[in-house]
């Protein structure tokens, strides 16, 4: 099983593919995209685009797992957030990949067991899961990680509790 | 010169064409996109894509005027709206061709010479100028003329503008 995981934001993506065999999972690749700021926007966007469909091909991922933008916090950024997200949904779909959607605190709660973690537990737990010398930088290559991370631990999860539901019938 | 207007929605998405040849305005096409809402979000944004492009590659637009959304309202609201822009401008991108975009009080100023116009005095004017004997239905696909036109109006204002600056210097 391996997984993209990625955090959109509005001038940066970080990037993270794991690995997963039984059990065991490593790090394959990580990274940031990111494109002129000064350029227009549609511009931007398709450049993205192109990036995300990139990474696409050359890792072969079985599933995407995207951050979601927390829209309580400022409507503007969300917005903008949103369209990092969205245009990475959509490489993911036009490659017919699954996409799965998590909210920074679900990040938190499946990495670090806690949803109230800060930045640099978070981090830290990346660096342990995944036995790494060295933490990943810039920090949106590390976030995408936990974001991978965070779908392949729920991943599991869903799947013990569908055998319990099916033992129970 | 050929204008797409484009009404992003959460639910659908309303497309207009005007033509503007010697000063004269005149609807080529219009109508609404919409995808199945049960679907999975990157499911119905890649079918979007696919649509808007189809629309794009039919009609031949010189310039694409998509509405901005009014984050102010929703945020939540405006996110969903958001990712539907966010397609269509990547579509449009896709194409190599110019975007515009403008806020919904824009629309309304250009169009109506009134910022603070309601929406049915829009869509009265969208029918006067383009002299239709009947408003296009659904309402979504005659605000997506409005946007075109307003861009054809703002754009006549623009060259005006710099065809003065240019006799000042």
């Amino acid at each position: 099983m391996r997984v993209l995981g990625i955090d959109p934001g509005t001038v940066r993506l970080g990037y993270g593919v794991v690995d997963e065999v039984g059990g065991v999972v490593t790090m394959v690749a990580c990274g940031v995209l990111s494109v002129p700021p000064r350029s227009p926007v549609e511009s931007r966007l398709a450049r993205l685009y192109t990036e995300v469909s990139a990474i696409v091909t050359r890792y072969h991922p079985d599933e995407v797992a995207i951050e979601e933008p927390f829209v309580a916090i400022n409507a503007r950024t969300a917005l903008a957030v949103g369209r990092a997200q969205t245009v990475a949904m959509l490489a993911a779909a036009n490659h017919s990949l699954p996409v799965y959607r998590y909210l920074p605190a679900q990040v938190k709660q499946q990495v670090t067991a806690y949803g109230g973690s800060g930045k640099e537990q978070v981090q830290e737990m990346v660096k342990l899961l995944l036995g790494l010398a060295e933490l990943p930088r810039p920090s949106d290559a590390a976030d995408a990680l936990a974001i991978a991370l965070c779908h392949l631990h729920r991943r599991r999860f869903s799947r013990i509790l569908s055998e319990e539901t099916e033992e129970d019938l």
